[in-house]
């Protein structure tokens, strides 16, 4: 029998802290153990699972980091690049796993939490869907495979009408995996309008497409199209919460991980 | 018991001209009684059912009207505007039935054809896949119903890689289904083009997205996307074939019906 | 400037009751005006707001029939056929318009009902999502024309791995509209299962197939498979709020409508 | 520069035979050199191009294994299991490569073929489209990364109207795909009928659904359903030549290859 995983969400009373929260009071094998907000925030003091409609369970949130993190396993962390470096650094010293939903790092923020990782487990992803991970793992792999002279690679996405930009994030990220796939730069060779006379497709392009109405979570495909014949792999979120639970698997799966930096390939068990 | 139809095909050599030829062939209510090709084609005297790799059946391709046309129930005709103007003179003339595919008539062609379909019949249509006739109906039909403020309309088309235009023609088509549905005017409202920062969703716009690869004959989406729901309305082509397939079911509709200018939709019964 | 409508909920701390308060809170064209339950049930007297995790709006829930429904210009109900044939009884004395979501009523159950729609307006159906209703209506004209031997219909449904039964009631409703289009009865033409040896596809025929898996609320599309082309309908739930929203609009519409018994196509205007 | 590869067809005359000289005219790198029927057939002396509707090219069909083969690179050959070993060993002898397309091989057929593979390159599967066999090989992928108890497995067909059975071979391969990714057999797991009151869905079976209608030349999807996220792989075929053009690709590769018995995840360089 394995031991319940305890965890700490910091930024606790954001919209992912609470989908965090949620997500580790949903699953059986993790428990919430604290709960960090910045000072002055208006929810310091206020029972964490109230946050979530939930009956009290007497983990407030609090603005103390040691009362927040001392007792956790694992710290799950979707706030932005400087808390998060110095959350690193503590879970690095008290051998705490570190679970980075951040985004908007750079290159030497990057560098900075590879140096706190060879002290503990540190998983940083931009997308903790297991769904879309796993997605482009079977697009690099295929990419790989289907010689660009013979399939056309196309990447669609659907998302609600009140998305204000295009492509999405994640086909970027899915046109990014079939590009390693192929060994070139998607920058070189992604198309991203067509509209009136294009010419003919130019082999090895990589092409994108938006659809954008309703309510839609977020819908993506990767087409690759040969002659007489086309493989389409596709992903349908219907719930934002895939990401919480996917950074709680994640959680999960660290506390058993020597140190070092690892991606959701890592917890998936893809980059073998 | 009906009659076998009659049917006379004009640019009979002509890769449309062939396609008819076979449809007529292969459809046990119509039979082949001309193939007519202008003076001076190296197809002349060549018969006509060896133009498609059958066997011969002594209806020999032939620069002559009268021997060509005189003896048909229907004449189907993918020429160009001219050529079809004098064939509706001589249909009108002879009390024959005539299948008009052709494109690119003005508005002064299209009066000229409705003169003549005072004396016989004629059906002008764009495009003959029953299929993509039907969605159209069907798109205007759900455009009216489901109004702007709550749903959502966009159009996705994906063609083979040699296709140089975008959106097809076809997407067009079932984007003016759409926006005649709504009452509205689809070139104040498309948006063809998603790139960057777009901005939210223009209530009441009509959005099209393209794909490109492999050799994919003709596929086409309409979405209506909604508040928590979505409806898509699709067709796929599989084989070019349908559009001569759709020109000889019109035929032997036609020689049934009172003289007059018919549609694709009235041949399906859904101008009802 | 219209009016907004006041809408009293009946069976209101069920599930679909608890919807159905949700759904008249966020349209801006409603106000909930009166919450009925049954006597002794454990959520009277508690404001009907709090049930769905709102402010207090004063209205409480009740077992007093006319405290709650005396105000209404429309009561809805998804409760039992015998409390619905009352409340109908109720409505047509007090002119409140009714919308009626119940299901297992008899035809003897319908008669009545008719009675009182005398009097009031009743709306009536089994389905009160817009885009199951709309793809109904769709489903039925594209039936009615595209000949069964020309074109072959197959319903295909997914839901969650919950669902107890195969095929869902949707995909049945949808089979019937394709059978009414054809003229059939869907009992004389249905597949409901393949597997092994089947020999070919029977002209006329009604197929049905059955997706299980995660979480999926319900998908369903209908196919129209024709000599090199293909027609797909579908639709997509993404929220279970789709039903309640569906019978807030219905009572909407039906404040201004004479007394008659009218379905969801009614409201859609997909009758005339 | 490579050299162009030099092809023999066996069971040169028959559906399978002529869509493979089809494939090798069609392909640059190829070249057909010989062309063998059995003594007696009807098209024993008629040259192999005109077969296919093209110009002759002095390839004659002929009854003479030594004739046909001896000048070849590679055999390529859908035949039966009696006369593949034949040639199997033929080729052994010559050092020629063989590709096998030929089904219904015994557990011992597959014994004899391994020890002719010692001696030369045997490429043999029971399905040589490109994209199906890379869905497979993604199938397994994802089966084996996504757990049973939070994914489930469905596979859906279509295929036109004329065919007999169900689910189709490669529905049934691509289970295979799934539980060997699962590590289960496919037979203890598979749900292939759902019908009436069919209880919830039981974790890790796989389930099969089937849709048949119209000219569809045969489309399957894998999809993995988990909580809130769904994937689906799917592959389309548009045009049967896709298993002799996969042929023909096979025919290319094998060439460069040490003896040995292959498959087409050799082929596609997915074995690794």
């Amino acid at each position: 029998m394995t031991q319940t995983v305890k965890i700490a969400v910091v930024g606790a009373s954001g919209r992912m802290g609470r989908a965090l929260i949620s997500a580790v009071s949903q699953n059986p094998k993790t428990v919430l153990v604290g709960a960090l907000e910045r000072e002055g925030a208006d929810t310091i003091g206020v029972d964490a699972h109230t946050l979530i409609g939930e009956t009290a369970n007497e983990i407030e949130v609090t603005a103390d980091k040691d009362q927040a993190l001392a007792n956790a396993d694992v710290i799950i962390d979707f706030t932005a690049p400087a808390a998060t470096l110095a959350f690193a650094d503590y879970a690095a010293q008290k051998g705490i796993a570190h679970i980075v939903g951040t985004t908007g790092m750079s290159a030497d923020d990057d560098t900075k939490l590879a140096g706190f990782a060879e002290k503990t487990t540190i998983m940083k992803s931009g997308n903790m869907s297991m769904g879309v991970i796993m997605l482009s793992v079977l697009v690099e792999r295929a990419a790989k495979a289907l010689a660009a002279q013979d399939w056309d690679i196309e990447v669609l996405e659907m998302h609600h009408k009140h998305k204000v930009d295009a492509p999405s994030g994640t086909a970027l990220l899915l046109g990014d995996a079939a590009a390693a796939g192929r060994g070139i730069d998607l920058a070189d060779k992604s198309v991203r309008v067509r509209d009136g006379h294009t010419g003919a497709r130019e082999e090895g392009s990589i092409g994108f497409a938006t659809l954008r109405g309703g309510s839609v979570v977020g819908d993506h495909s990767v087409l690759f199209a040969g002659n007489g014949e086309s493989i389409t792999l596709s992903h349908r979120a219907e719930d934002r919460g895939i990401f919480a639970r996917g950074a709680v698997n994640a959680a999960i799966w660290s506390v058993s991980q020597k140190p070092g930096l690892y991606s959701m390939r890592d917890v998936l068990g893809l980059n073998d």
